[in-house]
C-alpha cells in the first residue's frame, strides 16, 4: 500500500499558521544551520534535520495540497517543492495558462485527490499537507502516517494542524523522534482499528 | 528563583480532555508498565516514565490547580498527589468542613495563587496544572517551564493544554525528550524576552 504521509510544521500547541496565515518563526529551522539541504543551497539547517528532511523528501512522489496553499505560494511557480506532481484540492479549476508544462492537477474532493496522487506517485509515497485538507484526509482514513515538525513556540490560535477533524483517532508511538535546532521532528503511524 | 512548571498530559493536538472532561486514553501510560511508581503500587509504568515522573514529582513542593479539577477529583480527598500543598484558584471558598487538616488554600486569582504556592513550596518547585488556569499563569509570565506528556492520540476538540492564551510565546528547545509507552515526555523552558 502506498504510504500517505500528512505533514506540516506546527507550533507546540498545534497551529500551522496564525489567524492571518502568517507562519511566524515556524520555518526558522530551515535556515539556521550549516548543512545545505540540496545543491541550490536555499535551505541550510542542522545536519540532523537535513538528514531527516532529505530522506523524507526523497521518498515522496506526489503531494496533495489545498487551494489556499496553492494561492499563497502561487504553486511554487510550477516547480513542486517535493516530488514531481502536485494535486490541488479545489472547487475552482487551474488558472488559465498557468504553467502548462507542470504536473499540477486540480480536483474537487479530498478522496479523489489522494487517489490521483497515489497513481501519480507510482512506487513512491504521497505527502498530504496538513490543515483543512489534510485533516479531511486523516478523518477519512486516507492517511497512514503523521509527520509533525514541532517548533517550540505557542500560537494560541490560528490554523490547526489537524484542521477540523472530530472524534478520537489513535496513533502509534512515534517511530521518529529527532531533535533539531528550533524543531523536534516526530513521525507517527496511524493506528488501524482491528 | 522558584521553578514554576506548567504540566499536564496532552493529546498530540493539544487537548487535555475532551468536551465532556473525559480524558479518554490520556492516562493509559500511568498503568501500562511493570515499574511501580511508589510503594503503594497504584501506578505501574515503563522504567523510563517512572524515572522521569519520580524525579519530577520529588522536586515539587506545591501545586496550583483550578476549581474544575478540584471538584472533579474532590481534591484527592485532602492528599495532594504531588508535593505537600495545594492552592486552588476559585471564586468560591473551600467547602465547609472539607478536610481541615489538609494544606489546601483557596484564592481568587492566578497571580496570587502562584505567589502563595511559591511561598508554601519553600525551596522546592511549584507545579501549575495546564488548562485555563495554567494558560493564564503562562500568559502572565509566571511560568518558567512547560512539561507536556504527549500521548499519541488526536482529540479534535476539547479542553486545551494552553487554555485561552493568545499571542505568540517562544519556548526553548526541549531539554527533556523521553520516549515511553503511549507517551512522549517533553519539557521546555520558557524563553524570556531579552
Amino acid at each position: 500500500m502506498t504510504d500517505v504521509i500528512m505533514h506540516n510544521v506546527t507550533s507546540a500547541d498545534g497551529f500551522i499558521a496564525d489567524d492571518h496565515d502568517d507562519i511566524g518563526p515556524l520555518f526558522d529551522w530551515y535556515f539556521n544551520g550549516e548543512e545545505p539541504l540540496s545543491d541550490d543551497g536555499s535551505f541550510r539547517m542542522t545536519p540532523q534535520s537535513a538528514d531527516y528532511v532529505r530522506s523524507t523528501w526523497a521518498a515522496i512522489g506526489a503531494m496533495v495540497i489545498g487551494r489556499r496553499l496553492f494561492d499563497l505560494m502561487n504553486g511554487w511557480d510550477g516547480r513542486p517543492p517535493v516530488g514531481d506532481h502536485v494535486v490541488v484540492v479545489s472547487h475552482r479549476p487551474k488558472p488559465d495558462g498557468w504553467h502548462p508544462e507542470a504536473s499540477y492537477h486540480f480536483v474537487d474532493g479530498v478522496a479523489e485527490a489522494v487517489a490521483q496522487a497515489r497513481h501519480l506517485a507510482g512506487d513512491r509515497a504521497v505527502s498530504v499537507a496538513s490543515g483543512e485538507v489534510g485533516g479531511q484526509a486523516f478523518a477519512a482514513g486516507l492517511v497512514n502516517e503523521v509527520a509533525m515538525d514541532v517548533v517550540p513556540v505557542v500560537f494560541g490560535s490560528g490554523r490547526r494542524y489537524f484542521g477540523s477533524v472530530t472524534g478520537q483517532h489513535r496513533l502509534e508511538d512515534p517511530h521518529v523522534v529527532i531533535r533539531g535546532d528550533r524543531v523536534l521532528h516526530l513521525r507517527y503511524r496511524v493506528r488501524r482499528a482491528g
